[in-house]
């Protein structure tokens, strides 16, 4: 049976504006790749209600999962829980069992749960709550779309704990093959040994070096013989061609 | 006039499958608010020819300008080229100028340019070329979608040639306020802030190090007498809350 397939959604101005590299999707994928769990496509947006709703419809549709990261904070521009609702046509409100956790954090809730950090607690409806051991404010999954927080160490915290009570898949194993020769000397046996073997996916990852070229060809399968299949036939063709 | 808009497709399964992380998009980010161009979605895609296609097609006639990176080498997995020719609907084959700019890679261009290098001179028909001072294979611009390479030197080389040829904009100024207050403490006075200076940008980006939270706000506007009014309103609420 084929993996389950998932999609992520980064939310912010501050990755496309370049004050950020984002490290989220970097995180999500490593992860999501132990499990079995294959990401097919990624999309930054702006803090833009229209945008994160356009973005959540069309990936919820098309693959198992969507994961989203950022905008659920306190200040003005987290506007992602509101756009989430808005995407599943859901209303939205501070729901109790949020604000329960949120004052936790506080000595004077009464005080301190002002409106704007109660924005944090606001939850579409039909939502669960997904666990923020950080920082308490939580996340929430509607269906199949995990909205979570864009600071690294609460996202890769909540994804921690939601990850294991999603249906996962086979982990895809991974073998790479490196060589000195440039991606053009390989390309031709490369290219046949890929036909030969479509279940297998064979990718090739030329890098420059301290003025060299040379390439990484990786080997992707959840299956490892054929996993040592392909790569032995990969090691083969380059001591053919190195000859 | 409100600057010209971009958006960017980063091709390919490494980054998806977490063995890379994205080093192409930060740097256009980085590159396209130093010329006022503003960055406004990014999109990456598996190595599969439908979904480079879409993202192609949907992003082209949204933003000014689209920018990709990937898939443009010799192997069996580099399907760029030929997805943007479909998505252009136009041919695509061998050209010549192409060719002769990676014959001067080899002493004997009838042997080593082999079918498979022969790949990288596949240009859509109609395309201009882009300058590749690192390793000679060109990328190409149709109409407004800009083809370039993955490996980071050569799509950095790749675009620094070709950004002073593109119409730019006003640069984007930014200002950075850091606070150790948190975000709830500053979210109201920020909210109103930005709901009367709603020309500026004011994005509020909590951190979490060394077990404090914190965080930096950051004004952004063309006009450097608007970021420095909006700037000054915020370190004076900052000092109002403190007091």
């Amino acid at each position: 049976m084929a993996n389950p397939t998932a999609a992520m959604i980064v939310i912010g101005d501050e990755i496309l504006s370049g004050r950020t590299r984002d490290s989220n999707l970097h995180y999500l994928a490593k992860q999501l790749a132990l499990v079995g769990i294959d990401l097919q496509e990624s999309r930054i947006v702006l803090d833009v209600s229209n945008d994160i709703i356009d973005a959540t419809n069309a990936l919820r549709s098309r693959y198992t999962y969507v994961f989203t990261s950022g905008g659920i904070g306190p200040t003005h521009d987290d506007i992602t829980a509101d756009s989430i609702a808005a995407a599943f046509e859901v209303s939205i409100d501070v729901r109790a069992d949020a604000r329960a956790i949120l004052a936790t954090n506080y000595k004077d809730p009464d005080k301190e749960l002002t409106q704007a950090r109660l924005r944090m607690a606001r939850i579409p409806d039909g939502a669960t709550l997904i666990d923020n051991p950080v920082s308490r404010a939580p996340g929430f999954s509607v269906e199949n779309v995990h909205v979570m927080a864009g600071v690294p160490a609460v996202f890769e915290a909540m994804l921690d704990g939601l990850l294991p009570k999603l249906g996962a898949g086979k982990r895809v194993l991974s073998h790479t093959v490196h060589t000195n020769m440039k991606e053009g000397d390989i390309a031709n046996p490369l290219g046949a040994i890929a036909r030969e073997n479509p279940d297998v996916s064979i990718g090739s990852y030329p890098y420059y070096k301290d003025g060299t070229f040379g390439c990484n060809l990786v080997v992707r399968s959840t299956e490892q013989n054929r996993l040592d299949e392909v790569a032995a036939q990969i090691e083969a063709a380059i001591q053919k061609l190195g000859e």
